[in-house]
């Protein structure tokens, strides 16, 4: 084979731009540098710049913000990333870039038009000179050599499990063991900031453990990885609840976290002057005192349940839960149920209800968005995450980078035609649901699922097999608010009477700084404010526009306290850039955070 | 970047001498195949021709295998594995090839010499229609749709927990829960075959717990990895004990084995005429009755400990034990200890004993080989397993197929110069151990350690500290054989008399077939005959030659017993093979063998 190479138009016009743009950062000319952008444009950062998570929308944003921040991040060494080919396909010339900052490595990506950068993502991945132990920097492990009362690692690790939180203080308190919390301290540990997470359930994975039995994951393997382990290559597309949680509780372990089960947070208040957390936590029934310096959140985006409060409820004689209670279908067979709401949970309750051969009827109040697994794993995430991507060279970590460079304020747009297609590939699905009276919506704009879970959160099913129930009428569909309970059942506001053995609240949950709010103060909480959502002027994210996840996983306008959350993906990603700002702080890497969090919205 | 390809002279030879020898083949003509071999050919085949591992040497052995095959083999489809470009260096061409047979999909590894076969691996990797459902074959998960009384994975997981060994008796039994015994029960898991493996002890992992706390792997981690699923790469290079011991077990949940702890073989005979074994076990405590088809003993190719008889021994008023038997320093805190033996053990209990500041003596009775910890790592494996390997192209599996691509006839021929390296680079080491009166040696061609390891399976000390302590006399070095003990120590034919605490028999261990002998019979064993070695005819390993390892992997004298060990590397590679050769009889695939090995030795 002979190759002959020559750079291609693609490379040339982005290593013209890196150069041109390095040259305006080295010169501290923020306006020249600026001026390299559309008038459109988006510089997305991921705390490489502004030690936050912002996107900068046109010229006079990133003009302000490198006036704030160049002094110190003196950025360089812009240069394309090694055996990456630069692209250009639809007028856009695509790159992934690599550059560095005063405090460590970065990576991004590029998108030109007309020679102007369109859009700019920029990611700090490593502090330089607290690089992770990994690969050519992994440990020795064996100590080679021979030294009189040598420590196994056994032992210390025997002795981290003993005196950590007990005559050592740990930097970081992750509240909250479920996927968010260990894969942040998974993280934590590799950058050796002392950690501890807790939950006050007996074993990791018990979050999944204690759903109803026949949940599965709703999102393929290729979006699930977690950081440093990737599942086997026999793992199941959609993992069982029990099988996920087997292997968070094997990750911990592998991954030697200092997990504390059976453990709850009682109550915490920070001490400004001396940058201390006091948290009352009981362990193992014991009470004790954790004095941590940074305070973690991650008891889920979907933690703290949404209980409606209905007149007559009290007076119910069946049996009510929330969501988040229900055991599973097992106690009901032949029973009369009624299922509030029409979301996810709503849907896998109904459907596991029904295949015991009780009697479920779903109130619906709202519309509700669906799309089919198989769909949306084909046309919503084929491209990315999928066998298909992995065999073309999208690696998760990569994928998660392309998902990361679109703004999500034009994120919409690429959405849309994907759900377009969806809709005319399962035409006859929608149709058949239509005619039993479900209301269907595809989000305000038409922008589908994803958009609706960035945006609020909720609102929406990836039917697993039950929306073909409600569609045939086996379980029965009834559209209206509740007014009120009687000691039989449910009343609705047209005066339908449902009767029922069990009422189940599938009323999805509260924002994540509730949270704040019973653990530390109604005040800190409010000083918080709302978590997720972009501020997109759609139901349940109200504007003004953020352009971000609300006050999730960077600094909030609570000192030292952070959110940590989001499904697998997110949580993979995000936690890499909360640990390294977390680890930053540790060892006194000056951290000024640009930009940080207004507060628009209380809950 | 313009790229113009034309086919290599590599590509050209190479394809050119398939497309002769497919042709050959399908003409049915061994006379014509084998004359594209070189005179002085070796064809390794790991079950793909054979259902055997076998190599064959010269042309009239390969025109009889061919003779004895190619009627059921029926191989076809010969050509360059796609992406693998054929490479020639210093006259010989090297090619990575895949074709297909009637049972299955093979992959080998071909050299040509002056446009003939001059070596040729040939594997089987899967048998058609009994894929294992990894990538694109992986489950689903999630049952789709909704079933009335589905069962979810944890039902079925837990059904078979209850059911198989009680109700349902197991294809395969596996007797030894070690990583041998692991990595193949999880092969047998993903090709469906029901399986059961047992071990004695409490928890998967115990066998490296139980050993003495210093104990590092001597193997780098690129060496170690299991099937499916690789260590993270910021797992230590040389695993210490107990961090391996909690993956092994991880890995048995995570891969979903039936493994029973606390569970021991009492006996086990076979039937030949319903083809079952009857196996007697203990099984938390309780005694119970399995009937597999098809026996693997996974005791550990060092696992019945060789504990010499030395006239006095029963008078000895201090401790003694073998070494596999040895609990550690703890105990001997200022105790005079002899350690009776100067391989692997030996020295690393020497070290640790000194370590906590005992009195040791090292009585060496023969000769030993001595590498350096790094050295070894950087001469001997660092082009197949190495941070540098992995960087380069060579993940594990292709380390494993380029390592089972040299015939071990002429492998010495390769290791002698590495030796040669690590002997220059180590001059000084050397000179300060014999100085000190060790008896140090080559292997008796000068080919080093692993040739040492395949031949006998000892006679050698991978330095990781301890020899330093014999070279500056912290630890006593003395020469000779033990001619017997006295109630206060250790004579030695010399009459030199060594006052002992304790005495540590690290006398090594017997061959496998010993576990046979006393789990079935010593008739049995007998007719299985030793397991391991070459037949080198170096010490202890006398001829004839057998060319590849006696007994291991692949069927012996005795019907459906089976012999599973070696390192991780042999675990993981050859599993493999040994897990089809299961899978096959379990469906009914034909497995003639070929050239069944012969006993030459008892023992």
């Amino acid at each position: 084979m002979t190759i002959t190479t020559q750079p291609t138009e693609s490379m040339t016009a982005v290593t013209t731009w890196l150069g041109e743009f390095g040259a305006a950062l080295t010169a501290n000319d923020q306006g020249r540098a600026a001026a390299l952008f559309t008038e459109d444009c988006f510089w997305r950062d991921l705390i490489a710049f502004t030690w936050n998570i912002r996107t900068f929308e046109g010229r006079a944003e990133v003009t302000a913000m490198l006036t704030a921040t160049l002094d110190l991040v003196r950025p360089s060494g812009w240069k394309v990333t090694a055996g990456e080919e630069p692209a250009e396909a639809g007028g856009i010339t695509e790159a992934w870039i690599d550059f560095e900052t005063s405090a460590g490595r970065g990576h991004g990506h590029l998108r030109l038009r007309d020679g102007q950068c369109w859009t700019l993502l920029t990611t700090l991945y490593e502090l330089t000179g607290y690089e992770e132990p990994r690969g050519l920097r992994r440990p020795m492990g064996a100590e080679h050599g021979v030294t009189r009362e040598r420590t196994t690692w056994l032992e210390k690790r025997q002795h981290e499990e003993r005196e950590l939180g007990v005559t050592e203080q740990p930097y970081v308190l992750v509240i909250g063991g479920g996927q968010a919390g260990i894969v942040l301290t998974a993280r934590l540990r590799q950058l050796g900031v002392p950690t501890i997470v807790i939950d006050k359930r007996p074993r990791p994975g018990d979050q999944w453990r204690s759903r109803y039995k026949s949940l599965c994951l709703h999102d393929p393997v290729w979006y699930d990885h977690l950081p440093y382990l990737k599942f086997p290559d026999n793992w199941p597309v959609f993992s069982p609840k029990d099988k996920i949680a087997d292997w968070l509780e094997s990750y911990t372990r592998v991954m030697e976290l200092n997990y504390w089960p059976n453990t709850e947070a009682k109550n915490a208040s920070y001490d400004e002057a001396s940058g201390e957390w006091t948290v009352n936590v009981e362990r193992e029934g014991q009470p004790m005192v954790l004095r941590p310096r940074q305070l973690v959140l991650a008891t889920g985006m979907s933690g703290k349940p949404n209980v409606p409060s209905f007149p007559g409820m009290d007076s119910f004689r069946g049996e009510q839960h929330h969501s988040s209670a229900h055991p599973g279908p097992d106690a009901y067979r032949g029973k009369r149920c009624v299922i509030v709401g029409s979301n996810n949970s709503a849907f896998d309750i109904c459907g596991a209800l029904w295949e015991v051969g009780a009697d479920v009827t779903m109130v619906q109040r709202s519309s509700t968005h669906i799309v089919r697994s198989a769909t949306l794993m084909d046309i919503g995430l084929g491209d990315l995450y999928s066998e298909r991507a992995v065999a073309s060279g999208i690696t998760t970590e990569k994928a998660d980078m392309i998902f990361a460079s679109v703004p999500y304020r034009i994120l919409h747009q690429f959405q849309i035609p994907l759900y377009e297609q969806m809709r005319e590939r399962d035409k006859d699905f929608y149709e058949r649901l239509e005619k039993a009276g479900f209301d269907h919506d595809w989000g305000e704009d038409g922008s589908g699922l994803f958009m609706k879970y960035l945006r609020r959160g909720s609102g929406y099913y990836i039917d697993v097999g039950a929306a073909d129930l409600v569609a045939n009428g086996d379980v029965k569909l009834v559209r209206g608010q509740v007014d009120h309970l009687t000691s039989r059942g449910v009343v609705l506001a047209d005066g339908t009477e449902l009767p029922a053995d069990l009422v189940v609240y599938a009323t999805g949950y509260n924002s994540m700084n509730s949270w704040a709010a019973d653990l530390i103060s109604a005040d800190v909480a409010d000083r918080v404010g709302k978590c997720w959502g972009l501020g997109s002027s759609t139901a349940k994210d109200p504007g003004p526009w953020e352009g971000e996840e609300r006050n999730m996983w960077k600094p909030t306008q609570a000192e030292a306290l952070w959110f940590m959350g989001g499904n697998l993906h997110q949580s993979r990603h995000y936690s890499l850039y909360l640990a390294l700002q977390l680890k930053a702080r540790q060892v006194g890497v000056p951290t000024p955070v640009y930009a940080l969090q207004e507060v628009h919205h209380l809950r």
